[in-house]
Order: structure tokens, then sequence, then C-alpha cells
């Protein structure tokens, strides 16, 4: 089954957009996990259990696990994912960007090493960078395009010569020349409604990850009447932090669901 | 020693603009090497104590290692350099592009578990992306501004309303903006001169990483002339496989010596 095929199965017959982030920060975690062997595994596993029937995706952010040396971890959870929920698409955040042979290296570590189903990348390079991960069909490719950070307009609002800003020329490309085997997705920001609006227009029906709903305060209604495409889905509304550490204390797995079940009824109120 | 210090001394006292790509391919390995264990750190070390005179910096490319679940082995490539080759910095290509809490984790990877001297960011999503690297006043943070792969130009060189293209206007606030601790440098291709030629009138003395001198094809001469700056240094010219793969026999370090040789005569001769 495609990228594209589980995630349209999540969103209609569970009814969900919410995407969980996983990005531990151990110092985060309750004590009790916290000084557990595989701490992060431990955690991961908790967060998924209890929450699985309300997400349309699970997306790790690869750099919480470089950074602790803890790739085995990743992979622990990866493992965990497809043998206990296999229809759920694991999607691999690690922005990545380069050219050729390098990023086919990048793309085996995404898709053969780590097996996800999709995998973000960065379009400052070009065609050149997408092209190896594309040529994986049954996997997506998920292009930054207008993210959700403070400073993403000082290059992405830049107005070409052509009268549109930069973000707007990468969904044209992306949706024009850079999606033949149809498996590309964008990212857009929660925190600006107007570009997702126009980013959903330029596009059609193609995916759009909207990080920023929840800890970084965008305006649900606003989100989904701009980003909702005409099937009434499209959007992967991915919280992280919002919804991982919740609590802090042992009913930490417990948190986290209400935290989820919050947010997909927030969006499906609008939906 | 700061980055820039240490590259500066390389430049200088090593008379050197070399850098030599660390991307290990153990497909390309002679049979000898890529049956040993730890094949990618011997051959790694090898190419090392082969050219370690010729250069002003080693720059491993992290997906060559990512895609084979092959850290262990760049960690003790980095651990091998930092003992017998102190003075020599280390630039980790990884082109990460994140933003807060996610870009400290990039940074806490390549800093503190690689201790790399510098590592190459992507500006796509802004100032953002920068801090948490930059923040590290001792290390180097390396801009993705023009870079030497075919499809470069597709978002690079588009033209914005104020006339600039993309590259240079991110060349401008690299210089302008992001460079308070003195540590920034920029990525340019050696496959585009008239534009490392602007850059170079755009940034000052700052250090440009110019890729595709040897296997892309660049041109020595109008590299160099463009991309010199007053003090006849401030380019870091790397190769990789042009240098690492120059034999695939039992000779592949006499041959990588003798390759990087060779560029740093045909550099030199310029400069």
């Amino acid at each position: 089954m495609t990228f594209y095929q589980k995630l349209k199965d999540r969103w209609q017959a569970h009814n969900t957009l919410v995407c969980v982030g996983l990005d531990p920060l151990p110092e985060q975690f309750p004590a009790t996990v916290a000084d557990a062997p595989n701490a992060i595994f431990a955690f991961n596993r908790a967060i998924i259990d209890a929450t699985h029937d309300l997400v349309c995706a699970y997306k790790p952010q690869i750099a919480h696990y470089a950074a602790l040396a803890a790739e085995d971890q990743l992979q622990q959870t990866l493992d965990y994912l497809r043998s206990q929920y296999p229809d759920i698409p694991i999607l691999l955040d690690s922005k990545r960007g380069d050219i050729g042979s390098t990023a086919e290296q990048y793309a085996r570590e995404a898709f053969e090493r780590y097996g996800a189903d999709a995998v973000t990348v960065n379009p400052y390079m070009g065609w050149d960078t997408i092209q190896p991960f594309a040529q994986y069909r049954d996997r997506g490719v998920i292009v930054l395009c207008r993210t959700s950070n403070p400073s993403a307009g000082e290059l992405q609002n830049l107005h070409l010569d052509s009268g549109e800003p930069l973000f707007e020329h990468v969904a044209r490309i992306a949706a024009r020349d850079w999606n033949a085997n149809r498996n590309l997705a964008l990212v857009v920001g929660a925190t600006a409604p107007a570009e997702l609006a126009r980013v959903r227009q330029i596009v059609g029906d193609m995916p759009i990850l909207v990080p920023g709903l929840g800890a970084q305060g965008g305006d649900a209604e606003a989100v989904l009447q701009a980003g909702l495409n005409a099937q009434r889905d499209g959007l992967i509304i991915n919280s992280s932090r919002g919804i991982l550490y919740a609590s802090q204390g042992n009913d930490f797995a417990a948190a986290a669901r209400h935290e989820t079940e919050t947010l997909r009824e927030l969006a499906n109120r609008y939906r």
C-alpha cells in the first residue's frame, strides 16, 4: 500500500487528521520512565499504545535520536509500530536536503534502514534533492514550503520578480514538475492560514503536513477552512510536545491520549 | 582555537586550500579493505594518513554513514582525527535545516556528539535554523548559498523583485544579519564562477566552501580568481570521490595522495 493510500485510509476509516510527533526529550520524561533501560523506546511505546486509534500518522523527528546516539531506539520504535500497527504511516522528519549520490544515501537511510513511509525534504537545492526520494513510488516526499517558525518568511515570503512569493513558487513547481509519481506532499505551518489557503489553491488535493496547531498556537477554524481539500481531508495536523509532555507525571500516556482526542475533535469540528 | 583560526592556520602555514570529503562507499573500496572489520574506518584512516599534510580540512558527509548504520565508524574516524591530527578542522556535512528546539538537537549532534568544528546548514527556514548552531562561538556554520548541482538554480537563481537572485540575498543576510559571532561561512559551487565572484563581493573575507572543482568539472583559474579574498585565501576547495576512488586497487591511499597533491598545486597555481 502506498503512503498516500495508508494516509487516506486513516483520514477516512479512522476519522482523524492528527499526527503525533515522536520527539523524545528524556529530561521531560517521568522519572520512572527516564530511569528505565531504553527509556526513549519505553516512552514512545507508551505514547503509541495510548494514541494509536486516534492518529493518521506518527512523525519521529530524527534529531532527537541523533543528538543522543539513540538510533537503535528509533529503530526499535519503528519496528514496534510496524509489528503492532502496520496500517499507520510513519513520517520520518529529517528535513534532508542534498543531491545526487548523497541524496540517494539519505533515501536509503529513510526508506531502507528505517523503513519510513515518507520523509521531509528541503527544496533549496531543487529537483536533484527531491528525485532520489520521489523515485520510491510507494513512499511519500514531504517538501518544506511555508514553515511555522518565526523567521520562516525571511526567505520563504520573499517576492519574486514574477510577483509571487517564494513559497508559492515552491508549491507550484512541486505540483507541476516534481509530482510525476503522485507521491509528493508539502509542509505549511498552522501559523500562516492565509499562506495555507494559497498553497491549497495551487496544489489541489496534495497532502499538506501542518505543524503548529497545538503548542505553536495556530487558529483551528482558520487552518481547517484554509487547508482542507475537496474531499474534506488532505491535512496531516501534527502536534509533538503539546501531546508528549501534557503531563510529566506517571499519567503521561493518559494525558497524551486526552490531548490527542482534544486535537482530533477540534480538527473534526471544522471538517 | 576557533574554526576560523584553525582554517586560517592550515591555509597559511600549510599552504593548502584543499579539503578532502570523507564519503565512504564500501562498494568502491578495494576488496582487502572492504572485507576487513570496520571497513569504513579502516578506509578513512588510510586516506587520512596519506593526505593529512596536504589538506586544510576534512569533510565527512553524514548520509554515507547513516545509510549504513555506521555512526560508530564516523565517531571512530573523528576520534582518530582529533587524536592524530588535532589542528585539522573537521566539517560535518549534514546540511541540517530545522528550527528552535530541534535545531538545538542537531547542534548537539554535530558539536557535542561528534565534536565537529563546523557544520553545513540549509537557510530555507531563516535565522531560526542558523542561530542554534551560530551560538557555539568557536564553531563554524557553513550556510548553503549557491550549490554546484544541475538543478541548483531552480530556486537559488530566481530573481527577487529587488532585482537580485535569491542566492545573493542569502549571501547578503548571512554577512549582514547572521554573522554577529564571526563564525559563518557559505557554500558556493565551483560550477558557478560568476556567482562565486558576486558572493565574494558581498561577503568580504568570509570563508567559502567550494565543491565541484574535481569530479564536477569547474574551471580552476576562473574559480580561484572569482573566489579568493584579499588575503589570497578564504576558500575551502572540496573534492570527495575524485580523491577517494582515484584507484580502487590496493594503491588507493597513494592514488588519493597524488590526486590531493594535484588539486593543491592546481589551486595554488592561481592563488
